[in-house]
């Protein structure tokens, strides 16, 4: 029990498993690591929002698969809109849409540079839309208190919602701009990857393409090994240093140990703190674990650690531990011999019962692949389907989940030794590496490509 | 109202409205003609449903895209299955699954004869599903006093869910086969034929092409003219006889007049009761236009007059016009001045107010093109998609809203003349003229090259 508690705390630090107390069975992303309170705080302290962004809602329907009387209710949908490089509706110039994650959308927006970095090209209307029950677009007039109450209340929070709310208020928004004939192209990275590619396979009328980057569409369903994504972490450990690797994978032993201990706990938690603050002035195994993280993941820098409850809403209803406990039965948590974490078993039971006893809901681990495939992918999109790109950094644990292989000549995969977690989709810098470089290039040239036999179609 | 009355009761004959009183304002197919509870005691008298299927069960979830706790409710699909020609899962021998529509599904079963006529040369195992709420797949213990109760209980019968039905049950019914490498092809006629072409839409993953037949998938949203489906009743009895066209066309004022004098309604519907008895007897104008009703559809042979009121449930809910009150919003009624009926606009108004008396829901007009997609359905499924067959008889009303175009190589449409509603699905019978023999050979060549692409595909 301790161990795990000091396992998640540790592993945030990658980014790659979220603090719900108790269990480890919860993988997240990194995008979601930071609360939507403390997003806030943090963009509107930010420079780089000012101009980036005009906020706008979206009346949007509760349920759409439905028509019993709950599922008319509405609620606002937020989303930012950027025409500074826009051709306008006349010209039909390009809409870029950001489908949403799980967060506030102005990170994502904030988050996304490639999007801004190549609207001028495209003359392109940029939008980032909000996943409901994340950011401001909260179901029941915006109330949290009743959105996150109970699973009756909380139970439209499901990706094939989010996807429905994406075409309408896409198909919406084109009608009030008189632009119905722009060619939308979705982009997303992580789980809002996710929703691009399944976006573009779902309304092809809606977006004539996808940017997927580190979308784990394959991490479901035993697709793909559970064991994958610590394997990948345990690479990139090693690939940096056999003894850091050595130094963590024998600290499990001393860290649970120290745990037992009459106040060890706190000790623990008391020297990880500490290391965040200052990395450098640990000298003790606890400080080198921290370092070692730190090394791994340069991620944003606005990262922060979570307290150990995780619990980012007074009633304990974490919004993905929902999506987690439901529909999102990403099974990651095998480690094996050589895993830099301590040897385990995915235990799926233990997720079912974590999420009855703390949700109310039994998952329905089938669920996203009798809705949106997986199985023999490959053999399914070849002959269905175009215009998704999905790129996967291999560095990205999430990777294992990825489509690592071109499909078809227009379903295709960029995979990158050296890359991270939808790093592509990053604002460009003058230190981005050539390779990172050509993956831009090449993802603007794909998407050109789309845009202009969308146009000779058009003209046909 | 009273020229409602009889124009409604007229067009059934037609099988191209529904009976709900007091509005001309739910077209429905041929298919819904006739009552689960007619269609039982049709069956069990029939001769042709021995040995035709083997009925079993399938227990559904009722709600597939939320977590609410009513969504996990559970209920029993029924599907039908014939296993005697089948090749067997070692052999990954085909499935050929219909996709059922608005009715007991025994019924399309009897009705679609062509998959019976196609198993031996495919080996193909036959799956026949029922939609829910209809024939015995009922919600809520199988129970229609609760499941048409009111919106809430029946706010679960929707086009979506029915798909994601089809989805799990093909999924959980090919591992319970071990024939998971097995195609499936799905085939559908009239609803049950857009239910098809949208299923291949939605889950590639699931059946590797469709075969739909009639299905008006563009008679949403204004793609196509309200008019059209008028215009084409219209034409087709020009095309028979100009005279006969003149003798309906010239009725409706007479129809009118006598409406409204005192007892002239029950004289009306006593008249056209008696000309159904014996439509060789009556003299009169209204014998004459049974008589070109008669001779214009020449349907199954089983048809029966409905009552004028059209409920077919305790509680005056039927089922299709939830459907059509709620997304299928099929708007068909317009009249001009050439038409065969009296001239009239399409009253969506009325149409939406009826629905809300009625059922107590509003519909959702646009949701159809929203999901499904439909406005130019060629630009769209030029770049995506491929095995779909669209089949259109040009004497079929509904065929103003089917696709009537090739799309490209592998989304086709087959165009006839002189075809009625879904005839190529039915049983072959030696009176077949050569055209709907060539129908089908060519249907049988194209879902031949499906399967061995597919094979082929496997294989690598």
């Amino acid at each position: 029990m301790a161990t795990r508690f000091i396992f998640l705390s540790f592993c945030l630090l990658f980014s790659s498993t979220l603090t719900i107390s108790n269990a480890k069975i919860f993988p997240t992303f990194p995008s979601s690591r930071i609360t939507p309170e403390k997003l806030s705080s943090l963009i509107s302290n930010s420079k780089d929002s000012q101009g980036l962004y005009k906020t706008k809602y979206h009346t949007q329907i509760l349920d759409h698969f439905n028509y019993n009387p709950q599922s008319y209710q509405t609620f606002q949908q937020r989303y930012l809109i950027n025409d500074t490089h826009w051709g306008g509706s006349k010209n039909n110039a390009p809409i870029f849409v950001y489908t949403g994650n799980e967060g506030d959308i102005e990170w994502f927006a904030q988050n996304t540079g490639f999007m801004y970095d190549v609207a001028p090209k495209f003359k392109a209307l940029l939008v980032f839309i909000e996943h409901r029950y994340y950011g401001k677009s909260i179901p029941y007039g915006g109330n949290k208190e009743i959105a996150y109450k109970n699973a009756s209340t909380t139970g439209y929070l499901s990706s094939t919602q989010a996807l429905a709310d994406y075409a309408s208020l896409i198909i919406d928004l084109k009608k009030n701009l008189t632009a119905t004939d722009s060619p939308v192209v979705v982009f997303g990275g992580s789980y809002g990857g996710m929703l691009a590619a399944w976006f573009r396979l779902k309304y092809p009328h809606v977006a004539i393409g996808a940017l997927a980057s580190s979308a784990p569409i394959l991490n479901f369903d035993n697709i793909v090994s559970p064991y994958s994504f610590s394997n990948i972490i345990t690479q990139d450990f090693r690939s940096v240093s056999e003894n850091c690797y050595k130094v963590i994978k024998g600290s499990w032993k001393q860290i649970e140990e120290t745990a037992k201990k009459p106040g060890g706990l706190e000790k623990l938690q008391k020297a990880f703190r500490i290391s965040i603050d200052d990395p450098k002035t640990g000298n003790d195994v606890f400080a080198k674990l921290y370092g070692a993280a730190s090394v791994y993941y340069n991620y944003s820098g606005t990262a922060k650690c979570f307290d150990l409850n995780g619990d980012s809403d007074p009633h304990g209803l974490s919004e993905w531990g929902w999506q987690a406990c439901t529909e999102m039965i990403m099974l990651t948590g095998g480690d094996n011999k050589d895993s830099i974490f301590e040897e385990s078993e995915e235990d799926y039971d233990a997720r079912a019962r974590y999420c009855k006893e703390a949700y109310g809901v039994d998952p329905r681990p089938n669920w996203i692949t009798t809705e949106f495939g997986g199985h023999k992918i490959g053999l399914v999109l070849k002959r269905f389907a175009s215009n998704i790109i999905f790129f996967n950094g291999l560095r990205d644990p999430w990777s294992g989940g990825g489509v690592l292989k071109n499909i078809s000549k227009t379903v295709l995969a960029l995979v990158e030794k050296e890359g991270a977690h939808h790093v592509d989709l990053r604002f460009s810098t003058k230190e981005d590496p050539q390779w990172l470089k050509d993956v831009r290039r090449r993802e603007v040239e794909i998407v050109g490509k789309w845009i202009s036999q969308y146009f000779q179609d058009l003209a046909q």
